[in-house]
This record gives C-alpha cells, sequence and structure tokens, in this order.
C-alpha cells in the first residue's frame, strides 16, 4: 500500500490519503484516521481499512478519488516524534572522514554511527531548501529510510524488522560548512543538519517485492543535481540493515510509534554509481585529480531523488528542491 | 498562570488542565484545547481563555475543580516535537570536561553546547527510571527549561525571549557509561541520553515575579538524592540565557510551538550549593581525595528535584523518580 500526506491549512500532520500504485490518484483516508501519523498509533485497528481502500483505488472503484498533482502532498509524514539518522554505508563514512581529515571511528563496521536530526517540521519534497549564509555549505543527502511501530527498549535486530511498518525516501539537508566547529564542540551535530525532506508517498515492504529483504532496499536511488545525473548508488549496500539501526536507536529507549530510522547517505564503492551527496564527489575529486571543483549548493541549485522500480515506475513520488536565499 | 497535563488512557498527549497557584486543586481546560501541545500550536487564541480559568480556580470558583495528586499528573509536556538541551552553566562544563579528560571546547564562552534529545516519550515525573544494565552509568542532571512558541530561524536573542511562553523543570537522564564510547564516534550523545522527566506543571514567567529575568530563573533548585540533600545551585548562574539557547537552537531551522530548550545541568561555583548530577559531585570528590567514593545509580535509588519560590512555596510540583531494574 502507499500513503501520503496532502497538505492542510488545519493541521501541520496533512490529511491522510491512499496512494494508487501507479502514483496517479488517490483519495483521502481521513475518515480511517485524520493523519499518518495518528494512522502509525494506531496501525493494528487501521491497517486492514487503508489496504481495503488501497485495493478499491487500484480497481479503480473507490469513491471521491482524485488525480495526484505531487506539488500538494507534503512529506509523506510532515512531523513526527524521532529521526534518528544512521550511517550505514561504510565506503561514505571513509570518503567523509577523509575529507574531514577525522580518524575513522574503531567501532566502524560494528556499532553504527547515529544521530538525533530535526522531525517537527519536514520540508515539503518540492519545498525551497531555505539557505541564510553560503558560507554554510549546504548540500543534500540522498537516503533510504524506514518508519517504525512503536519499538521496545532493548529489540533485537531481528525482531526490530518486523516493527518496519513503511518505507520512505529522505534528502537529509546538511550544513557542511558548519559541521567541523559543531564536532569540535563534542555534542555532535545541531545546527548543521537542519529541516530535511521526505519523499511525497510512503509505502509497505511488499510493495517493492523482492526488491526489499531483511531490511535492505536493493534498489538505486536515483540523483539528479541542477538537471544533471549525479548518482545512482543501489541502497541495498547498507552494511547495517535496518533491523540493526533500529535496535542501536532502541538501546536505551523506547521509540514512538511513527518514528523514522534514515540509513544515512546512499554509497556505493562501485565505478559509474557516481554519489548521493556532495561532499562525496568533492572528495572524490580530491583523490583523484588532488582538488576539488564542485562547490556547495548556491540559490538557485536543484537536487532531485527518486527510486524507480524494476520496471522504470516511481516507488515513492519524486523529491524536487531547489535552494533559495532566505 | 500554571498548567499540567493528566494522565489519559486515550492520549500520549494528557488531558490539558489548569492548575491552582498554591498547586492544591486543578480543573481540566480540554474544552479549550485538548493538550498542552495544541494549545501552544494555537496560543495565540487559547492563552486567555486559560488565563480566565486560573484566575477562576485560584478564587474558588471554576466548575468541576479537583484535588491535585500529583502522581495522576504526566509529565507537563508528555511528548512533544523538540528538546534542545544546553550545556548553560560553565562550572559544570569544565567540572564533566575534566572528568571525562576531555579539552575545553574553544568557543567556551561564545557558542553554547546544544544536543537534541529525546522528545516522543518523556517519562512522567515519578515515573521509574529503566535501568537495562547498571554499567551504563545512570545519572541524574537536575535543570530548568523553557517551552517556545514558534520560533523563526534567524532569530536574534532578544527576540528569543519574547517566545518563552513557559518555564519548567528536567530531570535530564544521562547514561554516563555510554557516552565516552558515543562521544569517540564522533556523532555526539543518542544512546546515552534516554528519556527524561519534566515537572509535573509548567508556568508563565510571570508566576516567578522578579525572580525571572532576562531569560534566567533566580532560584535554586532543590535536588535531593535518597532523602538526601544534594545540591541547591541556584538556576539563574547561567552563562547564557534562554534567549541565547534559543537563538542558538533556531539559528539554521525554525523551532516548533512546544519545543523544549533545556538549561543544562544547573551548577554553581559556590560552596555548600552542592551539585545536580552524580558526575558532578564524583570530580568533586577526584579533585578534592584523590579519588571518586559516589557510585552512579543501581536500582532502588531516588532522586528528588524541586524548585520553591521565595516564601517556601513549590512552584513546579515535584520530580521524584526511582531506578528500577527491567
Amino acid at each position: 500500500m502507499k500513503l501520503g500526506s496532502l497538505k492542510s491549512p488545519h493541521s501541520r500532520d496533512g490529511e491522510l490519503c491512499v496512494v494508487s500504485k501507479d502514483l496517479k490518484t488517490a483519495v483521502k483516508a481521513t475518515q480511517i484516521a485524520p493523519n499518518l501519523r495518528e494512522a502509525l498509533e494506531h496501525w493494528k485497528d487501521k491497517e486492514s481499512a487503508l489496504q481495503k481502500l488501497y485495493t478499491d483505488l487500484n480497481a479503480g472503484t473507490a469513491k471521491d478519488s482524485f488525480l495526484v498533482n505531487e506539488s500538494e502532498f507534503h512529506s509523506a509524514m510532515p512531523r513526527t516524534w524521532l529521526f534518528a539518522d544512521g550511517s550505514a554505508f561504510i565506503h561514505h563514512i571513509k570518503l567523509v572522514r577523509m575529507a574531514r581529515k577525522a580518524p575513522l571511528p574503531e567501532t566502524l563496521e560494528t556499532v553504527p554511527l547515529m544521530y538525533q536530526g530535526e522531525c517537527g517540521q519536514f520540508l515539503a519534497p518540492t519545498e525551497d531548501i531555505p539557505q541564510r549564509d553560503f558560507s554554510h555549505g549546504t548540500d543534500f543527502e540522498g537516503e533510504v529510510g524506514v518508519i517504525t511501530d512503536f519499538v521496545p527498549m532493548g529489540i533485537t535486530p531481528e525482531e526490530a524488522l518486523k516493527k518496519i511498518r513503511l518505507l520512505v525516501l529522505i534528502n537529509d539537508v546538511s550544513l557542511r560548512g558548519l559541521i567541523p566547529e559543531e564536532l569540535a564542540q563534542g555534542f555532535g551535530f545541531f545546527q548543521s543538519k537542519p529541516a530535511s525532506a521526505l519523499s511525497p508517498f510512503t509505502v509497505t515492504p511488499d510493495e517493492l517485492g523482492t526488491s526489499y529483504q531483511n531490511g535492505r532496499i536493493n534498489l538505486p536511488l536515483t540523483v539528479n543535481y541542477n538537471g544533471e545525473f549525479f548518482g545512482k548508488a543501489n541502497a541495498g549496500a547498507m552494511h547495517f540493515h535496518f533491523g540493526q539501526l533500529i535496535a542501536h536507536a532502541a538501546k536505551t529507549r523506547n521509540l514512538a510509534a511513527g518514528s523514522i530510522i534514515g540509513s544515512g547517505t546512499v554509497s556505493n564503492d562501485v565505478q559509474g554509481a557516481g554519489s548521493s551527496c556532495l561532499a562525496e564527489k568533492r572528495m572524490i575529486e580530491q583523490i583523484e585529480t588532488g582538488s576539488i571543483k564542485t562547490p556547495f549548493m548556491k540559490a538557485g541549485d536543484t537536487i532531485e531523488m527518486e527510486m524507480l522500480d524494476e520496471k522504470g515506475h516511481s516507488i515513492f513520488g519524486r523529491i524536487f528542491q531547489k535552494v533559495k536565499a532566505v
């Protein structure tokens, strides 16, 4: 099933919609739950009614369905209680740490890296990325993520896999210019991780068929920058799968229903895969040519992210954002 | 005005109550707003009705008022969109960094330290602190905090002072045993900062009279550990005031209405003030005697926090928590 949140002047959570498999039509599901956040909080009671509506919508028999205009949709989950962002692609960590001249963590392959990101106000998938200062070093990070049910503290990675309710794409906006100073302070990221955007639609794992297996999405994430190819790294290359990331997040706390766990920038050590963030491309330039050519984002630059299924159809809709000076 | 959130089987947000100045009686305000979170999202429209109810309650004329049993109240704000915790007491930073053998940040006096804490599920003020493993080094941190209106990105510290709607106490639970490894990873705190608790009641700044001035609460925070005096450090000794902390948090993002900004552990460089967390007491023992005597919390240990006004009356009600092995 595919779900989205129609923008609403009345609620920051948006209005829950069921969206057709081909993303062409949608129908409000607010009679089942007013918004996705509340649907997830009562998932056991809501799932079958949502699934029934999805079946009807795909069959063309859902009442009051309408044509999808993606710009009318907010991020699939406009706000939630936790966005815990991992860094599960070790190839990316290696390159970025080289770029920051920072040592690799000793626990690189055994303990996930994770920080807590802004979750109270995601940008919409077509909303401008605000830039207060070019020196902040605005960057995108193409990621995949999961949205969980309630997760009890101390869960195992295997049990955690069963708590994954939905999959989503994330543009984790990062301000690279602020990272060195923040990390030198010792408390981790804060100002360097402003509001991110999610894809307009979120889907249950069964929508991916065999492309979703054991907490990994085995499909490339298409990233276009200023209208040109930038990356198509396969999201299945996560060193830690989502069950492991969820278990890491839940080691000392329960996770509220609707928590979002991010993969970190999708990254492959494969010729031609490109990158999912500027920082990685810059580091590769440094290694290959001895100097960095690609600047960080300036006002007007656009970033597009999408994931296509094996038949070339968009699964989650499209993130398409422009940087805007504010 | 004083507000609280009655525990409810129907909502994780609790039911909004107005509480009398002496904390003896309360009345549900759910006809004004179902919960504090939603009241803050529409504060301009809700404040005067809440204030009117508060006046009636204090006059003994509010209909359906009831006697307060603090154990029936959740944390004043049971969940919210952001808990950004600062570290505004520089005396504490100096001692804790010495304890961790970590260098002092170069920007100690110019840039606040801040991390993002768990905000989706606060513990209730009398709820047990779960302890999965004694080696996690469970500690309390007595803090003061503010709850904000919507705050636009880029706000100045002076303008930010005007966005403070409510004041609250916080027991910021910390797992000291997990901090060194997490900080060595470079992404900051995550597992080492599990769910915290707030005081049962939150109050508008005018409730503190002249004890609240320019973003600082000039009153001691009473901390008792296992029933004995532990600290009475004055919360007014913040190096950065709350306007500065809010502006720091909002440098690159808007803050949702209902965001909580914490002061960090209240700490005074004053003989007899004691401490507001075990880590600080341990460090003082190390400095004064060459060895640490005080262990971190074990199952059964209790922590109590309260702030009294100049006449000795409790302002926010009492945080009283026991550690429980889980």
